[in-house]
């Protein structure tokens, strides 16, 4: 799919470590989600259930990328050649079709919202995600018919533009009757979630804009894994942050509600 | 077993990854469903093991699925040209016959019937799950016999047939107990379920029509897996949303029940 250039050890190495690294840290990251679950309150648990579930599907698609790049380069005279075997970079779009509905639904649902609201909200964002990245892909095999590539690229960007819809309008008004704390942590995580999503659209662009090479192709698997890391982990860390003030809030109201009633009870009573 | 065609890279590789998002799918909803169903009722939490069970073996298989489509093909000149080995295809039999009857079965016991309803149903429908795949097999490895394969085919339709009366038919009187928003998850999850199940005789009947090609190979296994995914992780999500419902209903009523006793104890006892 992606045109392979002969690379100079640097490059190769980099890029191989790059992967590995991910590797590393979506397990570590599945491990670390599946321990702190039980860290918050079981109606927040549910959304870090779900990073665990899409990092550990980035971790396997992560080990697969991998052997497709030790397949694709052989090491002849100090330099990295292409073997031949296609470098199957489409593999990312296959990851993001699970992940990223995973992702949108555990962002959804660390605010237990009412039970009809994160249902309409999760099949939304699920469903644009599903489309936006469909549509990437089919821009993505379009091959040297770069016309095709951008028709695509710009189909899905509609899906995205709803996303962003939701997460800025939507969820600012639903996010009135949220704590100032858990408003802060929110839109850290809208933006984290932009900063990572927005390299995908420029990497997307680059073969239109003849951009290409070498370095390109270096650069271009290592922004691709750094803005995986950074969706996955980085929102999973706020959603996990996100859980723990909430879960603190709820412990603070319920502890007040009790003192409330103790107050206002008679004294057998009051003594459970 | 299924004839094999040359594919472009774009054909080959859709395969490919669709096989690959199933293993990550499967294995990252293996581990939500067993982190989940801490998150339902004890005696709804049976299902959603079920569920974990039905999709930890989908990996298994869809991870053989795709070193066989490995092996089936060589990379030639830019294209894709059959090795000649073998593509597993009726592996996908092996698997629905262990995955069917779980998946049916996790759907008779999540409404926890009673132990007499529910062990009825589970043997019928896992019998009935057999059969249909037992005798769709039959009729997958009659090669060229294209009578014999209609014929087998067609005999696989009886347990199928069982298998919806008892969905719409009996389960529709068991229903009647249930609450609106539980009939209307299973009500979806039943139409889920149907739309998923759809697929396979379409597929079945093919060759019978002589409708085949490299198109026609790479779609049907992209709409396999898509049929796998809806069926295992779609209805499983359902069988999720219709466990969490009937856990917050059976907790409603219990709060009622405590209530009304609360109400009408003596003071020294509602310290208890």
């Amino acid at each position: 799919m992606t045109d392979l250039f002969t690379l100079t050890p640097t490059q190769y190495s980099l890029v191989l470590n790059v992967l590995n690294l991910s590797i590393g840290a979506f397990g570590a990251f599945t491990l670390l989600f599946i321990l702190l679950r039980r860290n918050v309150a079981r109606n927040y648990s549910i959304a870090i259930s779900l990073m665990a579930a899409v990092t550990t599907m980035a971790a396997y698609h992560y080990f697969r990328l991998y052997g497709s790049w030790l397949d694709a380069y052989a090491l002849q005279g100090g330099q990295h050649i292409p073997t031949g075997a296609a470098f199957n970079y489409v593999l990312r779009y296959a990851d993001w079709l699970g992940t990223v509905p995973l992702l949108l639904s555990a962002i959804m649902l660390v605010l237990d919202l009412g039970r009809q609201q994160s249902a309409s909200l999760v099949t939304r964002m699920a469903t644009s995600a599903v489309l936006m990245i469909g549509l990437g892909y089919i821009g993505e095999v379009q091959g040297d018919n770069l016309g095709g590539r951008a028709v695509w690229g710009l189909l899905a960007c509609i899906p995205f533009l709803y996303i962003l819809y939701v997460l800025w309008g939507e969820m600012s008004r639903v996010l009135s009757f949220e704590s100032v704390r858990v408003r802060q942590l929110f839109s850290r995580l809208r933006w984290v979630l932009l900063a990572s999503w927005i390299f995908y659209p420029v990497i997307y662009a680059l073969p239109i804009l003849g951009i290409s090479g070498p370095n390109v192709l270096t650069l271009v698997q290592v922004c691709n894994s750094a803005a995986d890391l950074l969706a996955k982990v980085g929102v999973g860390l706020l959603i996990l942050g996100i859980a723990r003030e909430k879960t603190e809030e709820d412990l603070a109201a319920a502890s007040r509600t009790e003192k409330a009633q103790t107050a206002g009870m008679p004294v057998p009573v009051a003594a459970d």
